[in-house]
């Protein structure tokens, strides 16, 4: 464990709120790693490399009127030389096109790899639990 | 990325395999930390520590009539000096005690810590996606 790496970490999920909340597909995109591998809320199962990632951030965004509330509550960071991860129970809030207002808890997982001295998501995985008998999210 | 730490943590997924394969939970159990952080499939959205685990890997193996099916596919591993995580897509497949065949494909996400020259899974995270207008997993 490397509490120096470890900042460096918790500096990049503070850039991905952040851009996130101000609707930045650019900077959003700036995180990832340009194979990085997504295990995402909706389907398919898995999806990889930045341009597939861009597109869901793109959609994602749009069907927002106004600005997204995201938050990360429960954050944990493991971070060594060259690899780490995170965890954090995600909430993401505002109002849908539609005019429904939407809002939602998350768990996410985050996989860094530092390439070139700079650290990049490699792997995200975003998910909510299901029910076994109704099958409902 | 160390390769003999890689072969390391393909040693543990493999052993975890087959742990599942055999309903054997305390096998299972060795390859976790104690205070391991898990985001499951079913609720709640997050659980900690081993007994936790257990107790939900004892339900998960008497739900099932005879033996699990349990294979891993798309297997890769990034793993530094003491942090390393690993993705795969997973399949499960067996009869239950309801006579229903179940199969089931999953992400998992799992990462692990080095503590005292041994590796550890300290995160696990598995999932389903779901759709977004019938909240079906």
């Amino acid at each position: 464990m490397n509490p120096v790496e470890q900042a460096m970490i918790r500096e990049i999920i503070e850039d991905w709120v952040k851009a996130i909340r101000a609707k930045d597909v650019k900077s959003v995109m700036a995180q990832y790693a340009p194979d990085v591998l997504s295990f995402d809320l909706i389907p398919p199962l898995q999806q990889r490399g930045a341009d597939a990632i861009r597109k869901r951030v793109e959609d994602w965004f749009s069907t927002y009127e106004g600005p997204i509330g995201y938050e990360t509550r429960d954050l944990q960071v493991s971070a060594g030389e060259d690899i780490a991860f995170s965890t954090s129970l995600d909430r993401s809030s505002g109002t849908k096109k539609n005019g429904e207002r939407s809002e939602m808890w998350m768990r996410t997982t985050m996989c860094y790899r530092k390439v070139a001295d700079e650290w990049r998501i490699t792997h995200e995985h975003v998910s909510v639990p299901f029910d076994m008998q109704s099958f409902k999210a």
